[in-house]
């Protein structure tokens, strides 16, 4: 299994607007989407306006060839893009699980 | 619970001794560190020599006031420092479990 781990700093004030945004997201999005598995987002303790987006995929390929290349990533950016301060940042590590 | 997540980058090819490391002070330090819970160390697929290592805790003030004013920290310090190419980067989130 793989984890995405993305820092995400939206504009001043728009994290609640960003989080119903995830919110709906995961419940009509990602369902759909192979190889989803988990999706988890949690404000900064320490930086105002920055969220932890944790996402786990079966695999990288699921994430990266599959989903990206899919018309839900158009529609994943097109819900919480508006929201973006600037361009989120994303790494992945494997994790325990198949 | 609170969850630390700290990215680490070694020293080109410290990554191994650098784990060895992290798994000695999981063993011999963290056990009796009060409101510690579990630790994860994972390299990055993306960033050569550069790991994520997330922490659970109880609350952040057992991470940042208990650990970090305790001799374990020190010993902590000492046995992972000599790896790090750069001052670690960390930051908390909250996440679910009391």
């Amino acid at each position: 299994m793989v984890l995405e781990i993305v820092q995400v700093q939206v504009r001043p004030g728009a994290g609640p607007e960003f989080e119903r945004a995830v919110e709906q997201a995961e419940a009509t999005i990602f369902p759909r989407v192979k190889g989803f598995r988990e999706l988890d987002l949690q404000p900064s303790l320490e930086v105002p306006d920055k969220f932890w987006l944790f996402i786990r995929w079966e695999t990288l390929e699921n994430h990266m060839v599959g989903f990206r290349g899919s018309p839900d990533y158009t529609a994943w950016r097109a819900l919480v893009g508006p929201f973006f301060a600037e361009p989120p940042v994303m790494e992945h590590v494997e994790i325990p699980g198949a």
